[in-house]
């Protein structure tokens, strides 16, 4: 079976209802979903892309727009949510650590959690700290790793492969060519990657 | 019954979806829809909220994204459409002569229609003339009244509208003080408008 690839950046808000409706989502039809943590921000400062910065009415129905919608998922959220994130590339570089070690999805899943449930902001203690521990994982180990030279390319690697692809918001679904952007084209991605049979694969 | 405050300025590409399934939403629901023309534009430049000019990526995203949208809606579009429009502001002074008239969903259902499906600009002939014929009006008359300070202004005043109850997009619906933006939330005004039983009032 092809998974959906599920390109996320921790910093994302919308992302926070993707994230935590993924489980939900694949109990229900034949897809399954894979993480690709990638820097959206390096993209969106690229294409002079900034939704929110500077536009307070729009930030605000942001707010209001998740509030609701988490609401409808039957989700909570502590809305706002600390936001932007000041340590987001370190919280997305510890997610390639876990992308190439097996733990990317629960590691992004807590840290959503903590970041919209308990206000913690994702990428800095508390949260990197009881993230890391709530998966079983060594804080200092993993730190020594996402700060090393290599995880620095293999995010810059994601995100070229990422911009290679036509992503540029986060979050988005890709199938085959297909993307699929926002929380709101979740079901649109689903319905494609079945119509597609690429779930026979 | 309440009608929700539908909030459209014609030049936007995502509020033909939403035009096109205003009268099968009512059919289905309790709901019904008044559209209130207005500049976006004019609220978007002031916020320097420019999504798709000199964003090469993000507008053919918009495209087939809106491509996709329309089949899964049973709409015919012929994608792209021809953007942005030339004539936007006339486009949607006409509109504000048929709210004073009357005539206003007639006309802007019209002119949307062959815009996307007749690759038509809206506000420019044929598709002018062609949709106020269609629609039964006279097109040298609504012109010069299209064309009138009088129409000007109450162009303005509904812009002020918009802007003073925070809508900064279009299409957008307002059921009381819950603003929803985008062609993917006419549902949850819907569900919304059902909820405050707005639609008993």
């Amino acid at each position: 079976m092809k998974p959906i690839d599920f390109w996320v950046s921790i910093g994302s808000t919308y992302s926070y209802l993707s994230v935590m409706r993924l489980s939900e989502v694949e109990s229900k039809t034949d897809a399954s979903f894979r993480i690709r943590p990638f820097s959206v921000r390096a993209i969106m400062v690229e294409m002079d892309n900034v939704p929110f910065a500077k536009k307070p009415i729009k930030a605000q129905y942001m707010w209001r727009d998740i509030e609701r919608r988490a609401k409808r998922y039957g989700l909570y959220a502590q809305i706002p949510a600390p936001y932007p994130l000041e340590h987001f590339d370190l919280a997305n570089k510890v997610a390639v650590v876990g992308e190439q070690e097996g733990w990317c999805r629960d590691y992004v899943t807590v840290s959503y959690r903590r970041w919209f449930q308990l206000g913690q902001p994702a990428g800095s203690d508390p949260n990197l700290g009881a993230s890391l521990n709530e998966i079983g994982q060594d804080k200092d180990r993993v730190m020594e790793l996402a700060n090393s030279p290599e995880i620095h390319s293999a995010y810059l690697e994601a995100t070229d492969e990422a911009r290679s692809l036509g992503v540029f918001g986060s979050p988005c679904f890709v199938v085959g060519r297909e993307l699929f952007w926002g929380d709101d084209r979740l079901e649109d991605a689903v319905e494609w990657h079945e119509s597609t049979k690429d779930h026979l694969k």
